[in-house]
């Protein structure tokens, strides 16, 4: 497999190009203590956006990383406040070429919930190094990712010899992505004057395996509710109002029972309407990116897969939308037994969704879902979370995305850059919209990482590899040039 | 309507009679602050079998009631403590009438949990009295029940001027009936030697109406299990692997789906197979107890009624098997949203059972039901509580029957006494097995305590009549002696 990043590249620029990856390589490698140690400090801090007991966290960990940043050099730092969001941090470093191009740089510096507590082996906020693991939350997703970019900055200017990156540097680090991120849009818009560039770069997703790095090319949108049955107005005794009153655990089970039919197929009125349907063209495609069923349940610890019929697995979560119980609750939840026809149960839904569907209309599917399957005297209530997200593709072959792939092949010794799509969602369809430029994803978490479970770890070798690739990318963008970047 | 306790007596007896009527209510009216006094002590202790860590407070109870049956002045009093039940108590007042009938009257001493605790208006450990009404978890189910019967012997002996009752009495008082008496059997097995008796008279039901005395001639048994699905070994990310691995808290709601049709009848193999259909008379005479589907549906709090089709409210409730969803749990619980594929659910089931159907049968037939919807990938597992509860009948007409009607009626000034049947479950049909006497059920607690939910309470004035109608029946039961009262 030839050096990719040379396409963009003539001969002469080869050499200087490999002086180039030696410099940055032995720069991280210089500086991988100061890495490790600024990692331990800021996953110290329990930063969980989705529990309102955590907030003075989530504003530490946004008032740290900015703090970090400045270290770094980032002559602009600034903490956006200034709205209903949780604090994000905005940093920006200019480049003094004139004509350079503009990167916008986004991540989170919130954290997953950490519970259930007792299946964590170490504590999660006290960071623990194990040979090449760091376990703790937020190691993997997002603050380990967040870190290599500072790394990365640092190492481009050490090895090109600059004093300013060779573009226009903007970081854009959210705190409630872990929440659905609610509140961005109306971030974005309260703060567009700082949103001008020439290419984003998602900072919060994976590759393949330590050995096969890859890029995301496709994010599954998302809405996500918690829906809500209300019955008697008190837990009744089940032997004296057993069978005659209706019961708001079971109608909400049975509710669930109906979403799906026997072959997979979400049940929502109008769920499948919008979407494009893969062609045969991208389902070779999607054949070929390396996955083995069996490793899959052996990462998922999962005894069996389970799906839509007629998909095969990177098809199901890169390209199907889906229904899932994130949560479900009601009556009696201790030890032994009561009793009870409880008062109240609720179901946390979310629903993935793939380019071309509407969130909106989802959503007053499933409004018109759980409508049709409240039973007479069950009072139901949907709480969104949000206007939802919608699903987001990156095209193939662009200047800004062979640019990436260079990048990241450039940190892995010259390895192909496969293109994978994910399951995922995050803030990048409001980012695409509200910059209207190319997005590109740059993340180095692994599929067995646990993210959003007990037990999160990163690979520290991967940021290593994260700051290179970042590094490389600053120079391989000023290459390309700002108006190629913006090309589709 | 003719004063009905008379149907056992002659003319002559008949003043006798209402002196007695009187000079019980005498005496109880002089003693209420006693029986006030005591309740308040033994509520502040929160007994609640089905919490292991409770289990020190059940041992307190049982101690409580014993010494209170000593300060009574029951010569024998025993705590039962040599078996793997939570501790129960034995007392026993010998009659020294030659030939006088053997009494056992069963009730419990512990208590439901009380979560949810914010819904309680008072502590439920706190007892509040407020105006005829006091407040607290157990306070109608089963502590004041039972206290009303210390009251009731000595009105008994006052009333007649007895140093020892007229019949031999035996309370068995369990403390493992809120966790379905999981090991009464055994109790029963290994104190075989104390349960002799003619007639059994069960201490923990309710009647119709404050002002509608009624009597229960039916309780529907139970089988009570929880399901636990486990799906995949952690948590995952609903993002990375949504739609690709089964979801056991979906998985478990689709198996909850299934247990009703839409008719309401439950799915469960064989489940009505035994069932003894209602005769037109019975129906009939269903129909004759004054019931209110509205005013059911007031003290339920419920918006509507919801069952088994083709049968009324009562019809559903006594004559009915049930299955229902006590408690349901999986995944996130919290606030906001946890987009993840949870690890583990589970469901708490009880099914209700009417005369006829067997336990064990049922409880295969659940097995069976839930391996039948166990997807590939799920691992279930079903802890039963105990080996169930057999439904009880108890026949109109007998002598016991007519004895305790008339008891009743005398604390009601002569009102008619309504047979009913409960929805409830407990251990009648084991001690009927294990006595081999007619039983009959002796309970004031009213449709509305809200025993089992939060802010439980009970009619102090019920108390007092309790009092005198069981001071009324150890006379009345040793009117009728002991051969007639075996009679079925």
């Amino acid at each position: 497999m030839p050096f990719t990043a040379l396409r963009v590249a003539g001969p002469s620029q080869r050499r200087r190009y490999r002086r180039t990856v030696t410099s940055v390589r032995d720069f991280v490698n210089d500086h991988r203590q100061r890495l490790l140690d600024d990692l331990d400090q800021w996953l110290r801090i329990p930063g969980i956006s989705a529990q309102p007991e955590r907030h003075a966290d989530v504003r530490r960990g946004a008032d740290w990383f900015a703090d970090a940043a400045r270290r770094t050099g980032f002559p602009v730092v600034e903490v956006l406040d200034d709205g209903p969001w949780l604090p994000a941090v905005y940093a920006e470093w200019r480049s003094e070429d004139a004509g350079a191009p503009t990167v916008l740089v986004y991540g989170h510096h919130d954290v997953q919930p950490v519970d259930p507590l007792d299946l964590w082996h170490t504590d999660p906020f006290s960071p623990t190094l194990d040979g090449d693991v760091l376990r703790a939350r937020g190691a993997s997703d997002d603050k380990g990712q967040l870190l290599f970019h500072l790394l990365g900055v640092q190492a481009h200017l050490a090895a090109t010899g600059r004093s300013t990156p060779a573009v226009t540097l903007k970081l854009l680090v959210e705190g409630e992505e872990e929440s659905g991120s609610p509140h961005f849009a109306d971030l974005l818009e309260a703060h567009k004057d700082k949103l001008g560039c020439d290419v984003v770069v998602v900072t919060d997703t994976g590759i393949v395996a330590p050995d096969v790095p890859s890029t995301v090319t496709g994010m599954r949108g998302m809405v996500a509710a918690t829906v809500h049955f209300h019955g008697p107005d008190l837990d009744l005794h089940s032997g004296v109002f057993g069978g005659a009153v209706p019961n708001p655990a079971t109608a909400i089970a049975r509710m669930v029972g109906a979403l799906h039919d026997d072959r997979g197929r979400v049940q929502v009125p109008g769920f499948y309407d919008d979407v494009v349907e893969l062609t045969d063209t991208e389902r070779e495609l999607f054949a070929k990116v390396p996955s083995d069923d069996a490793e899959f349940m052996k990462v998922a610890q999962s005894r069996a897969l389970h799906g839509e019929n007629g998909f095969t697995t990177l098809e199901r979560i890169g390209a199907r939308p889906t229904a899932e119980v994130n949560g479900i609750g009601g009556g009696y939840q201790g030890d032994g037994h009561k009793t009870v026809i409880p008062s109240d149960a609720f179901v946390k839904l979310s629903f993935r969704l793939v380019a071309n569907q509407d969130p909106a209309k989802i959503i007053s599917g499933v409004d018109r879902f759980v409508g049709e399957h409240t039973p007479d005297g069950i009072v139901a209530d949907v709480a969104w979370e949000g206007s939802g997200v919608k699903a987001c593709l990156v095209p193939l072959g662009t200047p800004a995305y062979e640019a990436l792939t260079d990048a990241i092949s450039a940190a892995f010794d010259g390895a192909q850059v496969l293109p994978t799509r994910e399951g995922g969602s995050g803030p990048e369809a409001a980012l695409q919209e509200a910059t209207g430029v190319p997005l590109v994803f740059l993340g180095f978490m692994l599929p067995d990482d646990q993210i959003h479970a007990p037990n999160e770890k990163v690979s520290v070798p991967l940021l290593y590899k994260g700051a290179e690739a970042a590094a490389h990318l600053w120079a391989g963008f000023a290459a390309v040039g700002a108006t190629a970047l913006r090309e589709r």
